[in-house]
């Protein structure tokens, strides 16, 4: 049985979800679905990539997502179906490709040519990317479905900036506990540390000085920083909501600066 | 493996979602249950009748929709099963299935017997409704479960109104992205039009002149007006929402208006 | 194939549902998982205890039922697992198990000893608990994952008071329809009554003097109380927001008091 995601901002409350699964379940009766999430903010590319990046490997290898973000058509537009990692992603060419694949190269990438003429298409998510899901599912080849292309459209993030003593972040994500994520890989951040101390500064006057391995190393409401299940540092409290109580949201206007000591 | 969707006000945070889908799996151990909504505002029927309208024929034939709207008893209640395009519903006969026909006959309508005394049912929704839908699911007849009847509760929402040159109709319903959905059908609007160019009016000073094939043939944040995924006419933006940028809103006492030129 | 239900704090919008739900997955692929909720407030150990104990019971026997509140290691953690009623329980020691036995005797009660040293799990609940659950799914033994023990931390919620002619009770759960559910069982209600009539007093000057059966058994908008799926007294309104409109929140500083007449 093929394991179909969704990541969606569709929402819970209207008839587009229900459609979606619904043309699903016709074209592949035995098809298992599970919602990654349809809370996306509406056309929010980047957080669909935040949320997709953390949570796919998670699922079984030839496990197929659908990306539900910004998928009408429009003069240009074109539909993407890509293998990565042993897993299979399908969604509009909006940039979200390259946010999941973050410099590295896809083991395939075909853009979807099941569809003669797109234009009159009113509901890409429930047509062209369900049938091209549901046919990946099903075991087909990519190049059934598609033609081999080498890129896609490129969309960037902010990136951290780093030296030999300083890495300069942003918070790029709040979860619903409050918890602000960053865009610091724990990769960049032993790179640079060197097994060294350090301090994180941020909203001008806080320090943290520790790096904790679990929320409830430090007495409850106290701030601390982990790398929590995401693999990006996180800004936490113990049992508080962090986001709320030091007025950490995700703005790029605000920088995370750590120096490490020499 | 039959399949049976849920549509119902019950929410996510309590305990009756479960209640739902425990006693459905408890007597169809193999059936697939996909919820629709279970968003709709607590007793409004003529919004479940919508969404279920809207979503119901994405689903394969023979599946069972159980709506749980107005389902507990009162005197005078009554539970009703319906076969119409090849769907099964289930639900109270509280207007919703009149509301669901739309002045369509049904193949088959009965009055479900299953229990003797309805007055001892505190959640008819996970008794009377769950084990109906199951036996429907499994392949059963109607009549084994019920006495056919006539007719159910008539329910009577806003229709437009139209001349040979004009149509007036309403919003009824603001979907997650903001777009705002009236009640004029693709197949009213092209009766009247007969291929006319038209004006439509709405908010005193708002006026849109061309029907859109997709929301994003205009600039983002314009607005325009098409038939999207419902088959309603919507007045949307692009990227933008509607509902509120231009005061749009499921209400009965605005009137969306449109006049074709001669 | 197993059943398996989902008790958590986690929410929709961010990639820890998906996370658990694909490591069941990956581990017993043809596991059937049900959402109880995602939507117990953070850390509320006596809300998902009061959730799940009113829901679980619908679902078949030898269903295994994850709790996901507080899940995270700290310095004398441990993870059971747990048969009550021929339902399974993985979860935390965190006081939850006591809530849910609520006096009773466990069928069978182990320590999780699936992991040497719990001190590096990141997410206990896609890890330990997860793996615990499948096993548990496949219809292996408790004793095969764990030591037995005889007891776990104990909590204790706020319990109704009463003597011969009055019992003295609060509210401890607002549904998603303004419901007010209260502390007080059927069984205390029946066993101080003895058919005797009653007057409910609340919220100073409020009074109920009849049990209903169901909520329409009053004209609408009326208040009235009655025992419904909970089995615990409710304090409600027909078609109407008894907790907004009568101010009946789950408060501990306010008592229902209900006086049986001689």
């Amino acid at each position: 049985m093929g394991v179909i995601t969704l990541t969606t901002d569709l929402g819970h409350k209207d008839f587009y979800q229900a459609a979606l699964k619904g043309s699903l379940i016709s074209e592949l009766p035995d098809v298992r679905i599970v919602d990654i999430t349809h809370e996306i903010p509406a056309f929010n590319i980047p957080r669909a990539a935040f949320v997709l990046a953390n949570a796919y490997h998670y699922f079984p290898k030839k496990t197929v997502h659908i990306i539900g973000i910004n998928t009408l058509f429009h003069e240009g537009s074109r539909y993407v179906a890509m293998k990565y990692n042993d897993h299979f992603f399908v969604g509009a060419d909006n940039g979200i490709f390259s946010l999941l694949l973050n410099g590295q190269q896809p083991q395939e990438l075909v853009e979807i040519n099941l569809i003669q003429d797109l234009r009159y298409l009113h509901f890409p998510l429930a047509d062209i990317l369900t049938k091209s899901a549901c046919h990946i599912a099903k075991g087909g080849k990519l190049t059934a479905i598609g033609n081999t292309i080498d890129q896609t459209v490129e969309k960037v993030t902010l990136q951290p900036i780093f030296d030999n003593d300083t890495i300069r972040g942003n918070v790029v994500y709040v979860d619903a506990f409050g918890n602000a994520i960053t865009n610091i890989s724990k990769e960049l951040f032993n790179r640079v540390q060197k097994g060294r101390s350090f301090t994180l500064y941020f909203k001008r006057s806080e320090t943290i000085t520790n790096l904790s391995w679990n929320y409830n190393e430090v007495t409850e409401g106290e701030k601390l920083c982990l790398f929590g299940i995401s693999n990006f540092l996180e800004i936490a409290m113990n049992k508080a909501n962090a986001s709320q109580l030091l007025g950490l949201f995700d703005d790029e206007s605000h920088i995370i600066r750590i120096e490490f000591h020499n």
